[in-house]
């Protein structure tokens, strides 16, 4: 069996190596969530279910991908390994974790997502792209909090919903929130509001530990504070400064 | 929340369709399977469980791409697109469809997948790639079965049956099999030598249907022979020229 | 003078491999090249001496080429170094050979030029590409051809001549030329009507050569056929079968 | 003639936009240009003829990109029309300017050029592959200039010059150099060591303007200071920051 005759095709796979010294950005969709969302009875506008599961599945990836990148100077910055990566390990991790958040409600099939790597080079851009996200995010869910509640309260169809809400700005959803349903937008849950963001943080922990000090006879319980690094989620604005300012390790060299 | 001043960030999204007229095959690959396969107590040198949870996922993949592909033009041939739906798809399966093939055997972690997408000109370098991995499926499984029976049956050392095989070409092989072990090498089942092709297939199918024929009272119970498309896993050989000659409709324009 | 500490920018170059086993077009167009005629007094619709200058850089690039091909593997078929040498090429060569045809009309400036490289998986697509640039050259020419009638012999200005065209088929442009200006377009030059396609050719020819035949005292004059292989103009139709028929060896794999 | 049924071609044509916020680097290289000195009789080490003819096609690219930059907001960033405009109007350039230059030396031949394109997303990475280059020139001029005196003054064969260098440090060279030819390597030619960078920058002009003032019959001269923007050449060392510091306006936004 000539395997050598077959081997050229190799040389068709192309390189697809990151450019040097930018952020590398693997942004994930689902895939047909809207139709995902019905079947599995999501509560509308949000479902906290949900949500927490999508961070608990992001949260496996960083810490996989923590694990790739230190072993391996991350498959030397081939565009193709970041994204298939992450996307199969979002992937795998939702239907691993879905039975904790979803109880009683039965996965009834594999859901798919897509990925897709972009290239930033300056912190700048990087900071742009993420306020990008979570500006979409507030619109998003201002509108999805007003639609919801005209169809859920005052019984409206979702195209009634649909036509009272075409051409409103923001500031008429807030009042249409207000007035007829008495919320503040504002006090809305954040997580809501501004999405999560996870990092990498610095925790110390307090761990109760038994040595055994020269000289007694016994084990004697002590306690240790221990620094660790753990992944935190945050709900906070990053598109001021302050965020950027209370986490400098994000955009530093060895962050 | 001005959402335009940060619009820009979508331009550095780069444009990665495939080039037209080309074959696009999506590679996956398991990602650290061999402690996976260790930690979830795979049999060795094939484990039949493992092997046909990666057929069932590569079906769904198939089901679920089908699907896309009539729907939406298969994403302007973006090569993004087709990595990560491949490999997100085939992860969720992995592990949604994990207990109807492990039993009592639990998963332990999500696992992740790496692909790629390589672009085949002409159909011969389609075949060729298709050769090589079956060439390559081949190598491997004989050099495994050798391995294990070494390591299972005469109690060699992992080492020691490395340093025994160290050198031996596929004639060497298939005789250590027949005068140590008794086994006739193309005897053994063809899925572990050949691996699995899966292809869309016409089949027929004889329904049994209930009919109401005018002028008669009662409804009668008939037999009818309907045409449908199907996924059939092949385990053939795919190198020689028997195989295309007898599916043509793989490598025909409108396959 | 560390050197080292810079050799580090070397991997911000991107690998820009051309897929293997399609065929890679070069294309070429002059940049701002209305005004360069216009500026050169250029005859119009057609310059005869600037459309053989062309066909003589075209030609200097085959020969270098031919010349890089045979060397160096072709650059690793990158698609940057393709398309600077053929632009570069082209470019210089056409400064160089300028006065042989433009004679007395002295060369204002250096023209430049852009490029770009196009990979065609199939024979057909490339014919189909060539079939394309020929379609538009008789087009272009064709609407060239009346609309120069028209303001040359008629005696309109460019605006009217434009108004004049506007919205008219092939068959009214041939109309026009045939009833106001007794022109036959069919017999218009052949290389205005179908641009020119260069070749490489075996040719056959006779040279005279001095050789001294064994127990002849004097050197004799004898005629010798020798087989060159050389680059033809043709100003034949490339769209139908024909052509391709008749030089099988462009599309051979050892064309 | 059905121009429509070939116009499918056209999506072959991939995009190749670079990223934005990114320094563009375009890169040339002379082809084959050993063997064009020798032919073309360039005095070694350096020839200062063919020295200012390349800063002066250097100067004629950045003149006429200025022009395109202006107008057409730089192709959309297409790399190929970056590299491709800037070998052809450098290669035609070269042609053309050539006699102000080699006087009575004709040019035997249009020479080649090949160009690629660099991304560089920070200001120091872009000041790094400017160093890159400064050493290269340094390191290569050094180690030419002993090496043609030693052939031309010691009447070394090359391959006797070649082994007399083969492991000598940059201080060997320029011990050699002084000890043996009397050269203090530090007096030679800063364009020969540093080579050549261009900027534009505003200089001041006093021109002699014609006018004529109310009230007065004649016309007077008066002079008249005038800011203009042109291309200095620079031989100064931009390795370190003095030349950064002093022309801030190169990194700047609006450089």
């Amino acid at each position: 069996m000539a395997k050598s005759k077959f081997e050229y095709v190799r040389d068709f796979e192309a390189d697809d190596t990151c450019l040097p010294n930018c952020w590398v950005v693997v942004r994930l969709d689902g895939r047909n969530f809207h139709r995902f969302a019905e079947q599995h009875g999501f509560s509308k506008p949000n479902d906290d279910r949900a949500l927490h599961l999508m961070n608990k599945c992001a949260q496996t990836v960083m810490e996989e991908l923590e694990d790739i990148a230190i072993k391996s100077n991350w498959f030397r910055r081939r565009s193709s390994k970041f994204m298939t990566h992450v996307a199969s390990q979002f992937a795998s991790s939702y239907v691993f974790h879905w039975k904790n958040y979803f109880k009683d409600q039965p996965l009834l099939y594999p859901p798919g997502f897509d990925g897709r790597v972009v290239l930033y080079p300056s912190n700048q851009n990087l900071k742009d792209y993420l306020s990008w996200r979570q500006a979409d995010c507030h619109i998003n869910n201002l509108n999805n909090t007003v639609f919801w509640m005209l169809v859920q309260r005052s019984g409206l169809t979702p195209t009634q919903a649909q036509e009272r809400l075409q051409g409103t700005l923001a500031g008429d959803k807030n009042e249409i929130l207000f007035s007829e349903f008495s919320i503040n937008y504002n006090n809305e849950p954040v997580m809501y509001r501004k999405g999560t963001v996870l990092i990498w943080q610095k925790v110390n922990e307090v761990v109760t530990k038994k040595i055994k000090l020269p000289k007694e006879a016994e084990e004697k319980e002590v306690e240790v504070t221990r620094t660790r690094t753990k992944i935190v989620p945050l709900h906070c604005d990053i598109i001021g400064d302050q965020f950027w300012d209370q986490y400098p390790e994000i955009l530093s060299d060895d962050g």
